[in-house]
């Protein structure tokens, strides 16, 4: 089965909403830009590729309704840290022809070319992978955030395809637990085993060797490597470390900012205390507590034992150019 | 406000639900030790040294009804973890006097003796917190967890009377989420300013200098020094390590285990796949995936800065005798 985050439909887009998942699978129709940009900030949509194929798709209902500049200033504001974001919607102003139909061609491509990156990726990575590896992930990082198979699970599912992954391990990823409800999710549909498990056991399965390799997304890479992820990638970058474990980052190009120098630099957006104190609308806290609630870390690239892309595998000192 | 875990009334046992805190405060009533056992194994009431006074009147109970041995066997097959649980039970059984009056009198004792060992840990253990600590903590170690002030979140408690603590983080602790229903709950009733965290976030908040120090509890500790606890204490030792963070853990000397060499010898209790799949009995993940829950996770002592009881300040190399 063909898991896909959205769709273009003649003149409006299909976006799955993820944040019903896996217990409801509801698509939505968005018919304007802002609906697109609310869908991004709101989550409904969330991974940085699918986050920059949403944005040039809002860019085409931008562009059919005549608003292209208030499109692109608008939906550049509905979340600040995958870059993959401004990106997409960088190439979308850089077109010449701001038809619908030449916004509509450009998305497309993008859309298929994201497709085509995550393959590459999945071949590139999965030689990072030893043969019989425990591998842990985080977050969602699958067909879900993706066009395709995938950024790090997708190096994941090439590596199983290749007879090498023995088991996953993936981190439930509090607070939206994105890796319980959506990797898990993908995962039920494959033949991959796995296990989920909160994201504090990471370090007792490292401290028992279970795992031989974490691989993990990204939402920004800099110039010298630092890579900004959901919040916790730190936390394993460390505890790879300190359990010798290799710790593999996996993104398109589109995710590598080479107009920013180091992660310090990277905005990393604060999100709302009800991620923590709710879960389903249901009150689990004291009212009124106070949390502190980052959506996103920063590792620096010398945890990083390698950064896959499409244009293969770079190393420590990292240089894209 | 006194917060208390459990009373003895007349003839039976009043424990707090603290499976329902924070949204409500229900007391329930034990008249045989088989409830106190199943109280103890479904964590309506949780906490070492709380663990260790319930099976104390547990075993009350237990002479009540002349099933002695009974109860002092079916008590102790409750958890497998928190040695507490046995100490308590061998200090009953050891006892000449087993006549119910006997056996509450030292209930009584046990009772009394960790409220005074909870003010010794406080007063020993903030002679480790810095004067303007940002201070990190985990699981719930206050006065649900103990009879008294609490282990770890005694020494806060103490520091903070003490003008020391500019802020407590407490993490949230999945899967059951002691720090944010009961830690929270315990600080909400207090002036110390507290944010509560995603588990993940702990690496994070190091890394930006945010944690002077981190004090946690423990279930047992072995000769040597190595330390169960909750999991994700494990990970915390890590990170505190490579952040260059001083790790303290917190308990009465009842929770040190001499006969018992090393941290590899600890039994770690495996709880059951729901506690992360639902929340509130709400299913959050894709039906029937796998998961590793385990409740514990084991330190070792080379990690740990300083074990804090009622007897001082102990170093590694660790030697309590």
């Amino acid at each position: 089965m063909q898991i896909r985050p959205l769709e273009w439909r003649n003149n409006h887009l299909l976006m799955l909403d993820q944040r019903l998942l896996p217990q409801r699978e509801d698509w939505v129709e968005l018919r304007t830009w802002q609906e697109v940009a609310s869908a991004i900030r709101d989550m409904i949509i969330r991974g940085a590729p699918a986050i920059g194929v949403a944005a040039a798709y809002g860019m085409v209902l931008a562009a059919q309704s005549d608003e292209f500049e208030k499109g692109a200033a608008g939906l550049a504001a509905s979340r600040p840290t995958a870059v993959n974001l401004f990106w997409a919607i960088n190439r979308i102003t850089a077109l010449q022809d701001r038809s619908p139909q030449g916004v509509l061609a450009e998305a497309q491509r993008i859309e298929a070319e994201d497709s085509a990156m995550n393959d590459r990726i999945g071949e590139f990575g999965s030689g990072l992978i030893p043969a019989g590896a425990g591998v842990l992930t985080i977050c969602n990082t699958g067909s879900l955030a993706t066009i395709g198979r995938g950024t790090a699970l997708g190096i994941i599912r090439t590596a199983y395809e290749m007879g090498k992954v023995r088991e996953v391990f993936a981190c439930e990823t509090r607070p939206r637990l994105q890796g319980l409800r959506l990797t898990a999710w993908e995962l039920s549909k494959s033949e991959i085993p796995f296990r989920m498990i909160p994201d504090s056991a990471a370090a007792s399965l490292m401290a028992q060797g279970k795992i031989d390799v974490v691989v993990a997304g990204a939402d920004r890479i800099t110039q010298n490597g630092d890579s900004a992820n959901k919040i916790g990638t730190y936390s394993l970058a460390c505890l790879a470390k300190m359990h010798e474990v290799p710790f593999v980052i996996a993104a398109p190009s589109s995710t590598v900012d080479l107009e920013m120098a180091t992660g310090a630099d990277i905005p990393i957006e604060e999100r709302e205390s009800s991620e923590i104190t709710h879960i389903e609308g249901t009150p689990i806290a004291p009212a009124g507590i106070r949390v502190w609630n980052p959506a996103f870390d920063v590792t620096p690239a010398h945890l990083i034992s390698a950064i896959v892309t499409e244009a293969g595998v770079f190393r420590y000192p990292y240089d894209f150019r």
